[in-house]
């Protein structure tokens, strides 16, 4: 089978693909993360792309989300149709994932005591004399001051390495163990690098491990977005397919087999002077990078492969690093409150603090911490998708053409990403859409919109104007559309997705605070964490529920808070010590199996008055 | 270039070499291990074979050691002549190290408490459930009941593993690793192997770790003898030649992988069901083993690259081991002390005994170690080739044709190994002869051998009848020879060769005694060691003076103490550690560079009266 050209329509891009090939992955090749949040079961239709030219024979699902006029105009679902022959595709921008615009790298900034796992050292020896005939790696190992391990390639060059450089080395340790030695004329300061790994987005940090500056960054979507949005859809891959752990391992690894060379190359090295790299990550993200099964998370009682903070070598995962650099992966805490939760807790200090505080870490998923006196408890929810576009009509990532802002203030203002036509809408405007129509009496407490039958008679006549339909197909318009471009809508259906999303964030916080004994007004800090979570405008998440009724001055961004943690132990090898600690200390709460969530749930979703 | 037949006889083998590879190495190939005790410089003249049909022009050096009439009858030195076109080789058995005949593969019982780094047991665990949710890795190790770590791939498919098993399965565990999970229905005994690698054999004995009970045994000669008989020529080789080391690393590694073959076939397993493999040798086979570069051992100050104990990966040496087994490198004592002295002490269990005892170990290099109620010296002194053949006139090892004992009561009785006519003779019966010869009043103390013009009057005829020729001239037949046979002889120069052999042997235990503090019949045992210790006669090694002068009943065989420890180490982790201890505890003195060495030595070249 030879491969066939696919063309890429508006960039012109031209891959070339096995017959039989998913659209989807032909465009994934192109660099196109076409969306798939329903995981290729086509369900969701927002994987659409049209066929320029001839098109392949709909599919029946194609028609579930797609009209008879767009199946006509070539429209169809990438994650239903196979590539066989040459092809041209029109990849609209509005079912592609974002660009790195507005992945969230920054973080507050927070101490790091230097202590890192690895380090470099110029050794200088007193070569062996008759009285003193050491052997050469005792006579390197007393020079350290403490027993080392040391590589087998290395200890077989040790003899060569020590008489050609004049028994002056520059030795590279990574907790206790010598990976490398150099010339000893020239100490370059080591390198490593930090990942956090969403289950959408992925941020890598490269650092100076002798001062903890910040060398250059790295962002991109996780290319096993592909193979579904959330943690579930890929779990299920691994269980479905017989290739389909090794195919999203692979994934991964080369994603960030590749920013490791973009860092590098902004950094003006060779990823070889990287010797570390730490990973934090939900527990499925974690065990995907390693290569490890999560085959059983997919079914009660959810155990994970493994837990504990796990140290490989580089080499294992086919990293493009120092040939004996390492990796280390967060402990987590269960199967659904990974590693990236315990950096969060790290990068807020959560377990020293004084008093209550709540740490909300909206992604993909919803992990929560409270803390009371440095008693932790944690819990975990799949509230994200929604805040990310997933189940909402004219839902998308928060990338150019997405409304990110709605303020209702006698009219309809919107705030475009990439200052372009909108297209949907993201999260955070959501969130901002349900506030203002509550706050305008749009939305009762329920959840229940006003159709246009029943607008409230002081309404102004511009908000009044966007209500369009009654009963359960009631919309308003963010937009009013033109020619060429539907308006952007927000529907009954999206806001019943968002009382779910948000309640389930609320309830879990509810459970916490119960457990914990505390009640919401005495929370004396409440952390808003992650790619979502640092856009939203605190007063509306407060007013529809998502966030507990506390002054708006004690709610505090704290940025890309796992990738913080990942950076706090790049840097720290005591953080590590800390992280065990805090994965095993803190409590967790199965919100699944807790029957008061259910309860709790349900009173959550009523916003408040 | 193509390579070329080369044919030898009397097997009648055929290899094919790159023109240009040395008559030596092709042997080698054909599995015929020629002797080279001068390192292939062309002194020693061991290595003669002859040319059938063409021969190769002889150069200037095979006249040395070889007369015109066996040079016009093709015969020259293998590690002179290049091999360019087809050729057949005859090569007489008294130029070929002797197959594993004599070589010692036993040794007394030691009892050895059983306690291996390699362990196996079967788990059984409890699943998941809701209220025990804890990963596998967690589960596994709380069921093993310490922390351990894991090996990366047995992480990838821990969770397949434990559910394909219903919970059950048979960990190996490898000094806190596990390096092994099968199904829990069967728990095979775990293997191991422990080599001895002396400079000139190599023993390996395949152990049942549970039990300690011996599966097999294999022997060989050491590959790397075809690079010279010594240490010191071996280390020159890997000075000298830019891939010496790579090569001589490579023979003994293929050595190695290919007794594990051996000892597997004869147990009738895989030999990846070898978990573990233990060695010990001198410092330089250690190193050389390890592929760590022993060059500094070539001059002063004599820095080994390292002499701690040390566990490698089996797949460090291309071992066919288990993929995760392991190789532990006994701890070595200083540039010319190995790991087999410590293995010594081990087995005899010098450290533990009361009052004062003294091991021998003489294989190619002779080791001495002096207790003094646990406190131990010890010393390394070059004497063993002698013993072995070496610098001997038809000096040989102890295989098929070798004279191994020497009578003289009023005749010559000799017994030939393998029952065939003589060729040659010893180290035994270089004991012997030299002692028989003493007492017979043929030699006088200071080694002067009477010529038959100064024979004393009370000498039997038939011995009379022996003595050849006079002053530097003489000789001693301990054969007669026949027409197709010259006679076995020893001559003025085979006992000053002797007298420093010996003498710096006794040179050694008496500057051992002196540093200690001990009168040699203040010694309560000596314990003689190794391939060649084993097979002496304990009244003659006295007579030479070889051993201190004590009762006969206080002279220990012990069999081969060096594998005997490694097998110690293999069975017993505690082991290790008591050779970490008898390592770094015991006394180095360094003979070279002793002033007194050098008067005691001159002194013991002196015969007792």
């Amino acid at each position: 089978m030879s491969e066939v050209p696919i063309t890429f329509q508006p960039s012109g891009r031209v891959v070339y693909v096995l017959p039989g090939t998913l659209a989807l992955e032909a465009a994934a090749q192109a660099g196109l993360a076409v969306q798939t949040p329903c995981g290729g079961r086509g369900t969701c239709g927002k994987c659409r792309v049209r066929f320029i030219g001839s098109s392949p024979e709909p599919v029946e699902v194609d028609g579930k989300t797609l009209s008879p006029e767009q199946l006509a105009d070539g429209w169809r679902l990438a994650c239903q149709h196979t590539l066989t022959e040459p092809a041209r595709l029109f990849v609209p921008p509005e079912s592609v994932y974002g660009t790195a615009e507005q992945i969230l790298t920054g973080d507050k900034h927070v101490n790091i005591e230097i202590d890192p796992a690895v380090r470099r050292q110029t050794i200088r020896l007193a070569p062996p004399t008759m009285e003193d005939p050491r052997d050469d790696l005792a006579r390197l190992r007393d020079a350290i001051g403490k027993p080392v391990d040391i590589a087998t390639p290395l200890l077989r060059h040790l003899p060569r390495l020590l008489r050609q450089n004049n028994w002056t080395v520059t030795v590279t340790l990574a907790d206790g163990r010598i990976i490398d030695i150099g010339p000893g004329d020239a100490c370059p300061a080591p390198l490593g690098a930090a990942f956090d790994i969403g289950t959408t987005t992925v941020v890598g940090t490269l650092m100076d491990l002798s001062t903890g500056r910040e060398v250059a960054v790295a962002a991109r979507i996780n290319p096993q977005t592909a193979f579904g949005d959330d943690v579930i859809s890929r779990i299920l891959v691994t269980r479905e397919q017989p290739d389909g752990l090794e195919r999203l391992h692979r994934s991964i690894t080369q994603a960030i087999s590749e920013m490791l060379g973009e860092l590098a190359v902004d950094a003006g090295i060779a990823t070889t002077e990287i010797c570390e790299v730490t990973i934090a990550g939900n527990t499925t993200m974690q065990l995907l990078l390693a290569g490890v099964w999560p085959g059983p998370l997919g079914e009660i009682p959810f155990a994970a492969g493994f837990c504990d903070g796990l140290t490989l070598d580089a080499a294992d995962l086919s990293l493009p690093i120092h040939p004996r650099g390492r990796v280390y992966i967060l402990p987590s805490i269960g199967g659904f409150l990974g590693g990236d939760t315990v950096a969060g807790v790290l990068a807020t200090d959560l377990e020293e603090l004084a008093g209550n505080s709540l740490l909300i870490d909206i992604g993909t998923n919803g992990e929560i911490v409270l803390a009371r006196d440095g008693k932790l408890w944690a819990a975990s929810t799949a509230a994200g998708p929604a805040f990310e576009g997933a189940r909402i009509s004219m839902g998308m990532r928060a990338t150019a053409g997405a409304i990110e802002k709605v303020i209702l203030d006698g009219e309809v203002r919107i705030n475009v990403i990439g200052d372009k036509p909108a297209v949907g809408l993201c999260g955070t405007a959501l969130i901002d859409a349900a506030a203002g129509l509550l706050n305008a009496g749009l939305i009762d407490s329920t959840g229940r919109m006003l159709g246009d039958d029943e607008l409230p008679a002081n309404l102004p006549p511009a908000i009044a104007a966007r209500v369009r339909g009654a009963g359960s197909a009631v919309k308003f318009l963010l937009t009013e559309g033109d020619a060429g471009r539907a308006p952007v809508a927000l529907t009954q259906r999206d806001i019943r997705e968002l009382q779910l999303a948000s309640g389930a964030i609320r309830a879990g916080v509810s459970i916490l605070l119960e457990r914990a004994g505390v009640r919401a007004d005495q929370l004396d800090a409440v952390f808003l964490a992650g790619a979502f979570g640092n856009y939203i405008r605190r007063e509306n998440a407060r007013r529809i529920g998502l966030l507990p009724d506390v002054p708006i001055e004690r709610i505090h961004f704290v940025g890309n808070a796992a990738s913080m943690g990942a950076k706090l132990t790049l840097m720290s090898a005591s953080a590590r010590v800390e992280a065990g600690a805090v994965a095993r200390s803190i409590q967790r709460v199965d919100l699944s199996a807790d029957l008061e969530f259910q309860m709790k749930f349900a009173d959550a979703m009523i916003f408040p008055e």
